[in-house]
């Protein structure tokens, strides 16, 4: 019997649980709307989509991953906080642990779990030093460095879409700062730089539509059919996403950025515009050394990831500290 | 006999051959000057360094580290490029086996090696994520990640210098760009927010001296003094610092950032000014979480670095690939 693990992709407006093969291979999948953001209530779709999915498993199950937003301990596998749903210390692994006694349980951030899944069996195989990030509401994304994700002293590394890039200009984040990375440069950034070009161009009918409908895929689409506001847009949502991961290759140089998310789905529109802008803003590595490509999982990354955490047990591999720290001889 | 290695510091001026044990203790140390920067001069300065360090030592040593400006090919220990000694393709590590052919060499960038050497022996011992910063001319450091140096695709890892702090409003970097961290945040930063204040304080005598002995270390004695001038400078310096370094946060979420170099000698007057602004900008982990330190081996960091990459073999613990990227049980 083929062996796997149960991967599940916690968002907020609906929870997925797939199984996963130890290849990536996504076999079945269980998905459940999710209504209200009570712990309560999200666990108990989470677990129903879980056993579902392991009802529906041919494969022998190491265990169940889950990505979910927030900071999580991943001892325990407690969501520490998560603006998503505004939750603070909800004890999501042990609960699901409660109603799987028999399969080990991980938890661990979604997007270092859909960065692990890229790397694992998407675009970022073969690779040591890669960067995924997901451009949607906000960035998400996840570093690896040397074969092996950043986490951080408190699960807080990758977090890049809150590193400031116009810091004097830039929009408000979310998050109250101003200019963040996400703020500039996720689906919603570009949605931002439509309004703030708008006076530019009085007869546009961009914007005419109800602010909730106004999506970042329209604005893209009027930019590549030569709308001069799109492409006033689009041209500064450009700068901005160029700018950042200019930012990123300093930090880590990685050899592939793979970009996922909605925006993505510009292919080359978008990264035959970002290549030479990166490259301009690039002094630290040879220019054109860092591949900027598409992500390939997809929305599957997620799960993928969760899945191939479950499987090798953690986010990261578990190398015992003394052997990594070790000054040979001494 | 105890167990030690050589560590070399090649600096743009002179270049400093210690004897380090395996404690990262100095035991003696060489130091010559440096008046021209061609190879055969810079090589023929270290050679000699070299010798009278292993001359004079009294360990048994494991081999030659040298940490030296620069882009560096690892296997090889050649110096791919120096924008500061203006060097391409230099065979550094080849020139310097050649010398002393019974002693393992190897050559790492000085700023990763600095990192390395207060990772091991200094402020970051007992840690799995820190990072130095290095305030000087420009901004050396780097990142350790889950016990391990940073290195990237091609050696860039940890050149956040030059991630773009202040793109619009920033001082022109020597790398071309505009407001990269170093330009704003390094020693020669303070001396440029010092002249960028200067025409709101026309009585200030701050800036009477000759261009070339103009120091930071004047600008922030004022600022400790009360000047107002060198308060302004002061204050507009330590905001563009804090805020590199909550993108450092959010980039790797370290538990200690250890800063160096002239500028850090500042203490309490620096670290008591910067922690809350870095707290203010600080959204992805805890605030306070991160702890802001000065670094404790000053200008031997890069000397006892180089001796501990010679000792272990290489900047990165030499840890087989595939036991790292597999998946458990596939």
């Amino acid at each position: 019997m083929a062996r796997g693990a149960i991967g599940v992709d916690l968002g907020g407006s609906h929870v997925m649980a797939a199984v996963v093969d130890d290849a990536g291979e996504i076999h079945a999948r269980v998905e459940h709307d999710i209504t209200d953001h009570t712990p309560e209530v999200v666990i108990a779709m989470l677990t129903a989509a879980v056993k579902g999915a392991i009802d529906g498993s041919k494969l022998e199950l190491a265990g169940i991953g889950i990505g979910s937003p927030g900071n999580i301990d991943p001892a325990s596998g407690t969501i520490r906080w998560s603006p998503n749903f505004g939750w603070e210390n909800v004890p999501l692994g042990q609960r699901v642990r409660d109603a799987f006694p028999k399969l080990p349980v991980f938890v661990g951030n979604d997007a270092r779990c859909a960065t692990l899944g890229e790397y694992v069996h998407g675009i970022g195989q073969g690779t040591a030093n890669f960067v995924l990030l997901t451009l949607g509401t906000g960035i998400g994304g996840g570093i690896v460095a040397g074969g092996e994700l950043i986490l951080g002293a408190q699960m807080g590394g990758g977090e890049f879409g809150h590193h400031q890039i116009r810091p004097e200009s830039g929009f408000v984040c979310t998050c109250g700062k101003v200019g963040c990375f996400e703020a500039q440069a996720s689906g919603t950034g570009l949605i931002r730089h439509a309004f703030r070009v708008a006076p530019s161009f009085p007869r546009s009918s961009l914007l005419d539509v109800a602010r909730e409908k106004l999506g970042s895929k329209a604005i893209r689409k009027a930019a590549q059919a030569g709308d001069l506001h799109g492409l006033a847009a689009w041209g500064a949502f450009c700068d901005d996403l160029a700018l950042g991961l200019s930012n990123v290759i300093a930090f880590v140089n990685p050899e592939v950025i793979a970009l996922g998310g909605g925006v993505s789905s510009a292919g080359d529109f978008l990264l035959e515009r970002l290549r030479p802008s990166v490259d301009a803003k690039t002094v630290t590595v040879p220019r054109g050394t860092t591949r900027i490509v598409r992500a390939t999982l997809g929305n599957d990354a997620g799960a993928v990831g969760a899945a191939t955490m479950a499987l090798r047990g953690g986010l990261v591999a578990q190398v015992a500290p003394p052997a990594r720290l070790a000054v040979s001889g001494s």
